[in-house]
């Protein structure tokens, strides 16, 4: 049994780390920056994995798997690309171990030295690009709309659980398509898909924007992304979509013979979200009892606990509760019946709270005899007693409720701690709040990483939606024709 | 379009690799050993998939995730296992790349080398034995049920698509027991599921045995398998399944409490499958025409194709193939109609053949007025023509036809070509015809090795089913008392 959480007050960083570990979602291992995710977090991920894969294949999507291992050379080809990933990365050298000759265990083959580097995937655009070099000859291979489900490497010194690690689970998608405006069409679609999973299952509210220059994907021509809001007022990146252009297609040489005969090269799209959304989850709607779940999302909807004295009322009480589980299985919600003996109901009570399910059901020898029932919900840790008979309905109905409030929860708190700003000193008191901070910039990169170094805030995005409005930059004071949004972030 | 395949008879390696690569299914990638999947070759593999992750669950297992990575130093723990293993691998030594100083390309930077190597995993024992150690204390943490489905790399000089690549895709269930025997019948549980799966999804008979000590997993007391018998007469292992005894809990130091109040090490087991079983499934069924498919694992169960000539027939014909490709999907069936205009009907059919897509309908002008359709199956290669009205229910039952019609073929063919042997030469012999040899074995490693040295040909397996039987090593003449199955194997 876990022991008692820190508070997210207290600590907010020490609540997650115990959250994480306390709720059975992962641990570190002693792999440095690999991190284990446990039965139950997966199967948290394995939901959103099932929801997005169904997504991508309603769009028009069909998964694929490439190599794990890129040449190094590869990464040459692509110069803003090499910049920005081929730098910390699990470098392979040698494929072969041998008994070591003084005898201690095993040790590295010299003798079996690769003749080029292998560099474990960070994000797999060069080798993909590398084989549609030969998938693509004319406009009739186009579009190809590929996703691939795989695990990617990037060294980190600083690693947090879901949130930064050396090893995480992602998809990326890699689209190749005949004009630059169907290109851009399908990172924006991809962005749509993105904000669509993040709102209706995540229940989590998002912006949706552009990246500024500086804040772009290494490689691309625009990055879409879209930004949630934590609850202890910083941002995190949820999912980005990448527009980029003919620079892959080029740096591979991938043409295509075009409608009136000539040859172009292709234009590109590449998105991910990764593992990270379990972090971003998390924080969104997560309290100081534990772990809050979406029922969307939830491994398990509904939990049943039965409370009792001795072994006869037992067996009633969960026979009763079975028969219930039964129907509200029947009606396609996902339970479990927990009629463990060796653990009292009051460890149960706390570890499902623990564990976020949205749902309790508990009766007891009075509920069996009276016909009710006490159905307890997890994001207002709120109970009531309700009659057993046609149970199934209400719980239905709370649990389209509780998905609703936790949205309406998130977004009311992201719209409140969202703050319009004019100056600088407003600016820097905003950042202190938390929260996300919308205000006039002059455009330049110098004057973005200036306020980066003296504030650790950044552009999360240029929101999609803003209207037009004159104004001027909170720092430099050079006229802005439009807000943008800042905030500190993970 | 795919030029026509070379014939099994002429060349089965060849026939092999060319069906690979023309029916889109896999090709080798630039990095040694490593294979893309492309869509096709993935969607097949994605459904056996889903349906072994469906049988896993229903006999209690959960998903979870584990490093990548593995320290070098586990791989000393245990010492049959580091020789199996650790030997052929990919060891990553640095942790960074640098720009080139002399300007070409990037290089690895000398001053970020790992202070341990780490092994890129081969199988996951060491890491997730490592890992229990903190999951289990007590009786009551046991039985563990846990299966990851993860991408691993064993260093491969000569490979063949699916049946050998340095990275492959696979599943690996790692399970914890208080008992010996709770293990073995884990172990044993598992090998029945494997054997459902490929006789009643693939389609594909096996036998079910032990392996003998040499061709044991390193580090198991027995190892358990599914064995098949591919058309060329040689045998693919297509399942593991092992009893690891308490080897791995010993070299991982994991204990727990017992009932009685002592310390006993855990039990365990390992058992996976991989995309290796994407070559059991070619071999099988296909044919010089191409890809032949189980309707159970075909993407596309149904395809629909017009014939026409001039746009006004097209339409009215594809409006037809569109109502009746419709009440197939509401029927549960996978279908696709392919209505491009820009390809003939000669090439689709020669196409989806290739592809080997169960069940072809076609629709032509007369059909339309008679009210007919043309049904092509992909597993006999025969025509016939039913009425378009309840044309449903005939390629229900026609899908179940050619799923048991394929089991069927393999079976007779598996069977016709097993033989029972009692001398040297007949052995030889056998072994020429090809197929599985029945035959007696003194029991010894050194036999089964000169056997194997002298013929190529292995302990497949020592059938779990064989009755006991007197007879002679068909090598030494020395007493035996069951026959063992030998085969030359992939």
């Amino acid at each position: 049994m876990a022991s008692k959480l820190t508070s997210r007050e207290a600590d907010y960083s020490r609540w997650y780390n115990e959250l994480v570990v306390q709720a059975d979602l992962a641990q570190h291992s002693d792999v440095k920056g690999c991190m284990v995710i446990k039965p139950y977090g997966f199967a948290i991920w394995e939901r959103m994995k099932d929801v997005l894969d169904g997504m991508f294949k309603e769009t028009g999507h069909v998964n694929a798997y490439f190599p794990l291992f890129i040449p190094k050379s590869y990464f040459s080809k692509e110069a803003d690309h090499v910049e920005g990933f081929a730098k910390e990365c699990a470098v392979v050298t040698h494929y072969r171990l041998m008994n070591d000759p003084d005898g201690n265990g095993v040790v590295v083959d010299p003798s079996a030295k690769l003749e080029e580097e292998l560099i474990v995937r960070p994000t797999s655009e060069t080798i993909i690009w590398h084989t549609y070099k030969g998938w693509v000859q004319s406009y009739r291979d186009l579009p190809l709309l590929i996703n691939q489900w795989a695990n990617v490497v990037r060294w980190e010194m600083r690693t947090r659980l879901f949130l930064r690690t050396s090893e995480f689970l992602w998809q990326e998608g890699h689209t190749a398509h005949e004009t630059s405006s169907e290109a851009v069409e399908e990172a924006r679609r991809m962005l749509e898909v993105y904000a669509d999973f993040a709102e209706q299952w995540m229940a989590m509210p998002v912006l949706k924007g552009l990246k500024s220059a500086n804040e772009r994907f290494a490689g691309a021509l625009d990055t879409y992304c879209i930004e949630a809001m934590m609850q202890d007022g910083k941002a995190l990146q949820a999912g980005t979509s990448h527009f980029l252009g003919q620079n892959f297609a080029k740096a591979f040489d991938v043409k295509f013979a075009t409608r009136d005969g000539g040859q172009e090269h292709v234009w590109a799209t590449s998105w991910g979200v990764s593992t990270r959304l379990m972090g971003a989850l998390i924080m969104t709607h997560s309290d100081d009892a534990g772990l809050v779940l979406p029922p969307k999302l939830a491994p398990i909807e509904v939990v049943l606990v039965p409370i009792y004295k001795g072994p006869e009322q037992m067996e009633e009480i969960v026979a009763a509760l079975k028969a219930i589980a039964d129907q509200l299985k029947v009606a396609g919600i996902r339970v479990k019946l927990d009629d463990d003996d060796s653990k009292r109901s009051g460890w149960k009570f706390a570890e499902y709270e623990l564990k976020g399910v949205p749902v309790r059901l508990a009766m007891g020898p009075r509920d069996l005899t009276g016909g009710t029932i006490e159905v307890a919900r997890r994001d207002t840790q709120t109970k009531s007693f309700e009659q057993a008979e046609g149970i199934v309905g209400h719980v239905q109905n709370l649990l389209e409720e509780i998905q609703k409030n936790l949205f309406a929860r998130s977004a009311e708190r992201t719209s409140s701690t969202t703050r319009s700003v004019d100056t600088w000193e407003d600016f820097l008191e905003a950042l202190d709040a938390g929260g996300f901070v919308s205000a006039h910039w002059d455009g330049t990169p110098e004057t973005e990483e200036w306020i980066k170094q003296q504030t650790k805030a950044t552009i999360r995005c240029i929101p999609l939606d803003a209207p037009e409005e004159a104004g001027t930059c909170i720092k430099t004071g050079a006229p802005s024709s439009r807000r943008v949004i800042f905030a500190r972030a993970y």
